[in-house]
């Protein structure tokens, strides 16, 4: 029994960071090793500019031996059993000779710094499995940034032969967004008896998800789950099919029973597997394609001042002017981008 | 009685936008023309680019005009009262001469585009007075957008002769944030008998808040409003002042019965007239300009692609590439940004 996953704390590593050899890294991730997989995360989550230099080499690398995995996104707000469906659905995927990622989002309070998710260890059995590798992105930041380092992880687990991803996020409402373009198909985990206000899951997110799972159907809440199967089967009936072709489905389970959760992981795999034989597959992915065209775009744009020294000095001569009260913040971020578009601009 | 605040409805005038004069449109402004700084706030709130332009004029002729006014943001979950309150808070300030504008952050679901603060008529009292001027921000964008709207909206009101400003938002969490960077004061609106999680309020957003108010401490609330106002006592007794050498109060009061309200606004200007003297007022309102300066930077790097139509033709030809599948979006970012800076990069 391997204990790989003591690289959940993601942590473990930082200072290891500045002396990686990026191409032998890489040929160590190439070969599934873990402990290389869990560095190189760990580098792209950097901040530093020379670990962000070395995390788009080690991209770069990895570009070509990506794309091909099944990548499931699971939401749902706290306490509605994503670890334990995690774990459940894990078991039966493993079972038929897959390899399983999880990344798990948790995003942390900008204010409070505290974390939605704890410290505790989920997922204990499958963190066990020499199969599986169990990630969190620990995140206080912006919520862009953390999909795209979660983006980025996903090519690097795909390079080191992971062919099934999950990310998993708590439901706050713009997360789901982002799963919605990191992701093949996407599961929102709801749970039965929380009345007409669907735990405040609203109208556009049931629209997002390809499939709604009422989970903890067992015991007491038998009857409850179905009522709340039949409430999301008359409220998303009437929505149109999405863009790409799917529509809404919604299934009752218990994932602590283990109840219906075999039947997901087969949904899963029928809807997929028809769906890629669609044009629609290639609208998403194409769509998926531009949208982190444009949010790595604006990630480096916000940065691009500390590109350029001349640029810097400009920036922290109006700051300067600013502070003192002699020039107004807004006329001063004018100026600024007057510099940045520059006297070469043809349109001038 | 007069009925201006038709212009409550934002979406009166944006056909007659492209025919402003900004030059007259300033004049009719600064003359306290409530149909005109309506308009003025619509123009800023419009997302074309010859809008934008004319909206930049309008704000440099204001500028000047503006910064006196005393910045007050009220924030609390739906249902905290917080309509009731400005209604009732509104008439003192009126009372003693001030010209009194409010500014209604209105959080739009991005997926629903729903509204929180709904449709109804709010504040209806307060409407129909000539020195009050009502204008809710409808967003479906990103917060940091809004804010910026809103703080140039209070440029414009500065510069209509309104001397009291109040930024109403729902407590949503990141909101707050943006309230304290838009305003001097910071009020955040409570209920009693909501228990030990305080309504969701996190510890951060208390030790940002000035002053927190237990609402509806009236007729069978009462106790639980006392209850309330120890325990937040309790909880808030640790927190250090702020760095600028304020600590937060907190009281009870019934916007409905009106009781406790006049209280509120006197502490308000005891608070500011006693920190104004203060050399830490000048750090906030120095904190808070390069916090704009940031935020407009961020949100013209944003769109600066578009200003240069070389650029704009290499993002077009890089989109087709990425659609295609040819070209990684990661690595399409990566070649966009190495244009923008450019050749004659003194580092390079």
């Amino acid at each position: 029994m391997s204990d790989h996953n003591q690289y959940l704390n993601p942590n473990f590593s930082k200072k290891g960071l500045t002396e990686i050899q990026v191409p032998q890294l890489f040929s160590e991730i190439k070969k599934g090793d873990i402990a290389s997989l869990s560095k190189g995360i760990t580098l792209l989550e950097s901040e530093l500019t020379e670990h962000k230099e070395k995390a788009n080499e080690l991209l770069k690398l990895c570009l070509p031996l990506s794309g091909n995995s099944i990548r499931i996104g699971i939401t749902g707000i706290p306490g509605a059993g994503k670890s334990t469906f995690i774990e459940s659905i894990g078991k039966t995927i493993i079972s038929e000779k897959n390899k399983l990622a999880i990344l798990a989002i948790d995003p942390s309070s900008s204010l409070s710094k505290g974390s939605i998710l704890g410290d505790k260890t989920r997922m204990e059995d499958l963190s066990k499995l020499p199969e599986v590798f169990i990630r969190p992105t620990p995140t206080s930041g912006n919520l862009g940034g953390v999909a795209r380092a979660t983006k980025e992880s996903m090519i690097l687990c795909e390079a080191a032969g992971f062919n099934i991803i999950m990310v998993e996020t708590v439901g706050v409402g713009q997360s789901e967004i982002e799963l919605h373009y990191l992701t093949d198909i996407f599961l929102l985990l709801l749970i039965p008896g929380a009345g007409d206000e669907l735990q405040g899951i609203k109208r556009g997110i049931m629209e997002m998800a390809d499939i709604i799972l009422v989970n903890k159907a067992d015991g007491d809440n038998s009857n409850a789950a179905k009522q709340a199967v039949k409430q999301l089967e008359n409220a998303t009936h009437y929505l149109q099919q999405n863009k790409y072709g799917r529509s809404v489905a919604v299934r009752s389970m218990s994932a602590l029973q283990n109840t219906g959760v075999k039947e997901t992981w087969e949904k899963i795999k029928t809807d997929l597997e028809t769906w890629k034989g669609n044009t629609s597959s290639h609208d998403k992915r194409k769509d998926q394609s531009v949208y982190w065209f444009d949010q790595s775009l604006n990630n480096g744009l916000k940065n691009i001042i500390h590109q350029r020294s001349d640029w810097k000095k400009i920036y922290e001569r109006l700051k300067a002017e600013i502070e003192s009260g002699e020039l107004h913040p807004f006329i001063g971020a004018d100026e600024m981008l007057g510099k940045i578009i520059g006297k070469s601009n043809p349109d001038s």
